[in-house]
């Protein structure tokens, strides 16, 4: 997770953002999707334009969850368009291109890639005909059994040209349909077959269509507006279109919209609510809604308690920017602890390069993460940040706090230890590149440089989601995986024979 | 044929080449492939980079044959990496992403669409995983069944994600292989199924296959250049490389280079040959070889047939350059009549745009292509192209040279007239386009505004190049077609739902 | 000021940044300037690379002051080397072209457009040539007598490239060049001609020269790295390259670096300081250090303030982010109510598009700056923004707050109302245009649709940061102003003749 | 001469052009001019467009003189807008941006660096503002009392942002401009002061001015399209634009288009005519015409010459293209060998790169001209060039037409042998890289490995154009230069301490 944005310079940072375009609000990576069904009858209400730009629109309130690649496939009375490619929307899209992407419906996507490698090929919509017409297909999560299915696939005859699973769905689903009354019918029997997470839509001549695995790891969100239906990862999106969010798709849920009406399938797979709680403590925008629960709330919550696990005498709390906010400002109002503005983050950071001497690689936090040191000289800190997975930038932004003045810096994580890898599409390093494995706190203290860690427990990690009414999966924290793992405990074990760059 | 190189701007010329980058030699649009298999063992004494260089190389002569998209696809000891994209060989290519494509084989590609919009995901190579390996796959040329091969994919479950005949070749292939001991067993499998032009490259772990179609529509040639084989469209490919001619792929035959060797496997199948002739007119390089014929010598005798044919009392002959540059100088040699220049054509037309007003448009043949006054004045011109197909620039060009002062001009063409479609990879215009349909010579002339309109006859162009033991395919000009039309009359019966923009 | 970045699609906002890549931290426009003096003899402990990578990292920093143009000029040996061009620090600059920037001294800028047009023309530095040598010049500023200078040059027979302040002072400083002793004695005499607002930096073959005008509008602060001066418009540009902040250049002081040392030379002008407050206000970044003071605790006193002099009846407090963040923490801690996210900024938002029709922009405000709907719900808001100009963003604030759900939105601003034009290089909008000119704050309440507005005093703004030792030119607030203003009060008076696009 | 147009892979490259798109029709480098005074009243006639359009379109007729950056400057009712940058016309510019460039006067150039750098600074028109308006300039040519020009404007307080000479014009226009009635009475006095070689275009808000020195020693014509008056180096140029030609501007004449109307004045000063030979010989397309004389025609003369003075028994007559088509065609007609097509000429060659191995750069020559084996295959070669001056191409090419089965290659050079530097504007390289300079032609011929080379003789080239009635120099073929050289025999002392990047 919190890989960096394809700039390629920052490989061994670690639990601080710097953002695809150096600019996040503490949310990142992993894949978003945003779908609109037909076009809004009274422009002036919501979405003004056509579905492609509204699609970009949503998109761009999602863009913090992938900046690789994106793209969006409309469907135009039939005939399915799609343009994408690597970059942020911003690279790929513009007016001229977007109004040839002419069309009453889309779907669209932004990618941080989980499964595959950093491939054209892998980039999102995947639009392909087949003997019943046509289909586009969008989605964010990971299969468990990918290898086993792509393995049959290749059986019958199948040919892929990428790596990822979009591929595989889309051939499961296919073949399928040949055999089923209807597209949605389809999308339920390769329900049976592709197993781990999944939030799917696809798009058909005539139907848009939303499924959501049964353990519902990652986030779907149903909206409204100008009277069309909108399908989005996070809320944020449906308030970028102007619309009216509705509820959920659920775990296991297909969800139809034909000809402006919405139809509900349960797929009858067995339900095992299990969402992931990391998009809570990090990937989604903390003015999103998930499954009921405000992810600012949360996450303030989150820093309630870990001020009540983990305090420590100190003068001031600071959050590092910005995806400890949320948790900093629960922090200080739990503690009463001042929450002070002590690292102020350089908002183009992104695009830029720096030179790959280790002095500069040193500097580099400084450049994007500058100390305010008239406010933490002398100051006994309580640092926040929402995670600590490698441990190298939160060593550099402990250093860099002291080196501003800071008396004593104590680092304090809203999430629990990340100690396990995680196969539903959250991108955790290797175990042994995760510093919390095999060291006690106290350990950890010393080797980032700080006075003290401390991290959420998991069980209060649970009470506060559960207890807002979200079973949630904490694999990455306990190793207790809500379903089976692929067979091959090896991420990696695909042989990827084919790069299409 | 002769479209234009994807500017826009020329949508109704003719007989007259503008290029893609606004030159060439007389010689345009269909692809071009070239593959070379294993890597140079003495570097000084020939190509002395990987293959991807060799292959950009060898491309590089061949963009005359397509000027819309490019791709190179290499193989790195089974891994296969594939690089493609809309545009010249110098818009996709550059000194360092042609060094990430490391590998001891490549094959290559350059396309001028004449199946399939012009789409990004119909430029090739397409590079493929299946069920044992991987597979890089370019041609040239046209299958008379796709629509009936796609069915049946389809009928098996298959998806498409574009709309060429690549991907299609590719499933024919993967399908055969799954009961196949070897790639080649698969290839010759396929092709007793798929039907029409083809001048194949396959690309494996382990093996580069060339195939050529029975009829042997599309030119394809061996050559060897630092102990390694290679295939090329045209000889001038080969020569580009350093590399020395050994002979064409024969129409029927396969040939395998594996470990160094080449073995060639005969089809089996009913062989007729019968090449494209309007390779020898307008297609092919005038320094290429095709079938022990050399293309400018071909084309010189035609302009001598045509000056015994069609002579006129004159003064001086003019080619329209470049493509009429080597039949001009053999009616200059036939007829006595000096040859000289009397156009002149602008070697930075290619990429540029004009405003789309009508004076504009009149004036665009003068930008491209200006009279040379002092040559024409007062003279009797032989005007000499390689085709007329719709007339509209024939016309413009002979308008030019009266302007210019010409006190006749006699139009003569090197092909006959055009009168039927193509569905071997030629991209003629539909019939009622063509402007020798339903017309006489005299109607012509005063169509084009010239004193007189000649065109050469399929008989001499039959004894020409049957005479120097090509057998030819002229259904272009006669309607005698050499196989079976596709069921469909109309080229564009398949309904392309999908577009990957 | 506040201008957006170049996209052009919100001519019509107000006071809230979008920045030039969508990202600030409530510091925008205006002009940066960095420079540094010979390279490090230690390149672990400071600057590791040659000055050309240290301006790009400095300016980097300095982002915030100007998107619309930057450049650097480096000094090896006497050869001047300059890149410059429209865009941000990414668009212009990578490790190649700045490989090419050999030199041991270097001078940049970041532009943001106060005089001359937005052409080409007017990026900093500019380099010329002159009877004794060579000379960079970059300067962030605005003269008030350039038109006469202009004149004056012009009748000695000078040209003008381009329509901006530097070429004059270029002029001005050459001119006197030519009957002084050294580089300094000739800015010191052309400091004596040049009236107005500057903090300018001189390249010459051998020295670096940075000079302040006596009123010291523009900061301009003093830094070491690896034993060698730097020169920055904020201490943030420091602190990027691993410095150290030394001081100020003094208002009406020269600094002359040669051969590694400072001089310090006092140009005998009579001294005003008058600091800009709205670098307090606005421009500069939270943890820069102006005069010996904190930008954040000056920002956060303001917010102090502000809640004492326009308390309301309110349960929480809620900034504009990034521009009015710190103050809101100011009032939060003065008034008691909790500070609350209430809205999250989209850090993508900078280089995107919007359809230009009534609906979209309406939606603007939303796509980039959502209201975090569950903390203002049924709430009381204190709405803490840096200042309020034109209002028309203000008020799509205060509106998607009531649609959030807000009870009642009481719109504080941290800096007094807007009511005059800045001739010192603020880009305040024409007096029509200010919200403020003529209204009550009743009145604004209304028109900007809020319950009540209320602004800081101008009293208070003078006493903190006066009573913390700088004095202040708050002339757009109360129309004081600290010295002549130009001859013609349009400030577009000069016609220009010329546009280098 | 005969530099690569910035591919930098071709140094040491010869007398055979690779052009900057990779192609022209054996013209080449230099710098061109384009001006257009008003609109068209008609469209349909004439120029359909704004002058832009034309000025882009005229231009693009002449890109075969410069590739390196090109430039428009429009007069919009005296604001004068310009647009330039490095790189070819379809680089720099497109419907957009000339859309931008409204007015109804225009003057345009296009650059290969004759003196400077290759440097943004350098490219031309240079817009300039001054006391009395201001004044867009174009020019082709080089100044010989440059620095002493330079020099006195910095006496004066001048700066320079540049390099070249059109900076050094303009000054010394505007300077005499302050005392002049009318802007051509300042170029008239200008005139007196700048020596050297210069067709210049000089734009003033009302009027358009032509001015040529004395020697003419560089090209400048007299056209009129749509009632409008055109100045172009080349007669194509207006060809393009559908214009007719007048006439050229004399040499020491100026030209004003004031109100629709010409005016010529006779600038006084002592006129010796000597036009540039090598414009015959190389430079421009052999469809111009230059002082009445067509420029194939003289090359045919000169191929004809050449059949005299260097006849050699053989087989065939083999044009290097396209530079040496028309001189090839003229020895072909004088000696009664046949002209045949021995080299085929790759038209896409401009943009490639080849990796800068020597193995790679020996196969360069094969990858851009092809010989063809069959026409030359055993046979006797006379081999025409315009021109031999480095050598190194020539002696790639005989190797390759050796290689190909020629029996003999015979040199032939259409131009005198190169022994002197040229200070008028053709780039000759310094004498010790001039490989005729020092050596016998069987030395050469050796050195080449020719069977024999031969040259035309200066007295040869001067009875052809002379006797057409056009006085030339051929300084670099015989030493004697019709005006006094610059004091330094080093083209290069001026020391350039700026460079704009």
């Amino acid at each position: 997770m919190k890989k960096m944005g394809g700039n390629g310079f920052n490989n061994n940072n670690d639990n601080f953002d710097f953002g695809g375009a150096g600019l996040d609000t503490g949310l990142h990576e992993e894949c978003g999707v945003f779908g609109i069904a037909g076009m809004p009858e009274n422009p002036g209400a919501g979405p003004d334009a056509d579905a492609a730009v509204c699609a970009y629109m949503g998109l761009f309130a999602l863009q913090h969850r992938g900046q690789e690649a994106c793209g969006i496939a409309v469907n135009d009375a039939g005939v399915i368009s799609c343009r994408k490619g690597q970059g942020l929307l911003t690279d790929i899209f513009n007016e001229k291109n977007l109004q040839k992407l002419k069309g009453a419906s889309a779907i669209g996507h932004v990618r941080y890639s989980t499964t595959g490698d950093s491939l054209a090929e892998n980039a999102q919509p995947i639009a392909v005909s087949h003997m019943k017409g046509n289909l586009a297909i969008a989605h964010n999560g990971n299969l468990v059994n990918a290898d086993a299915l792509r393995e049959e696939i290749e059986l019958g005859g199948g040919i892929f040209h990428g790596t990822g699973d979009s591929e595989i769905i889309a051939y499961t689903i296919v073949r399928e349909r040949i055999h089923s009354a209807s597209i949605e019918e389809a999308v339920l029997k390769a329900m049976r077959r592709i197993k781990g997470a999944y939030s799917l839509l696809a798009m058909s001549p005539r139907k848009l269509i939303a499924a959501r695995d049964p353990n519902g790891f990652r986030p779907l969100s149903i909206g409204m507006a100008g009277g069309k239906y909108i399908f989005a990862s996070e809320t944020c999106a449906i308030d970028a279109v102007g619309g009216a969010y509705l509820r959920d798709v659920e775990p296991g849920e297909v969800v139809v919209i034909e000809d402006g009406k919405l139809i509900s399938i349960d797929s009858g797979l067995p339900v095992k609510k299990s969402f992931c709680s990391f998009e809570f403590i990090y990937f989604s925008r903390p003015d999103s809604i998930i499954g009921g629960i405000g992810v600012d709330w949360a996450r303030r919550e989150m820093g309630r308690a870990l001020a009540r696990e983990n305090s420590v005498p100190a003068d001031i709390v600071v959050a590092v920017p910005d995806s400890g906010l949320s948790a900093a400002r629960g922090y200080s109002e739990e503690s009463g602890l001042p929450n002070v503005m002590g690292l102020v983050k350089n908002r183009y950071i992104g695009r830029t390069f720096i030179q790959p001497t280790q002095g500069a690689r040193e500097r580099e936090v400084r450049l994007k993460l500058n100390p305010l040191s008239a406010n933490v000289k002398g100051k006994r800190v309580v640092l926040i940040d929402d995670s600590i997975v490698r441990g190298t930038t939160s060593a550099r932004i402990v250093s860099a706090l002291r080196e501003a003045g800071a008396a004593e810096v104590h680092l304090r994580s809203s999430a629990p230890p990340f100690r396990f890898p995680c196969y539903f599409g959250t991108d955790v390093p290797d175990q042994d590149a995760l510093i919390a494995v095999g060291h006690t706190e106290k350990e950890l203290a010393e080797m980032l440089g700080a006075d003290s860690v401390g991290f959420l427990s998991d069980v209060s990690l649970s009470r506060i989601l559960e207890g807002a009414g979200c079973p949630i999966c904490k694999a990455c924290f306990t190793g207790d995986y809500p379903i089976e793992r692929p067979q091959s405990a090896d991420k990696n074990i695909f042989q990827k024979p084919i790069r299409n760059l």
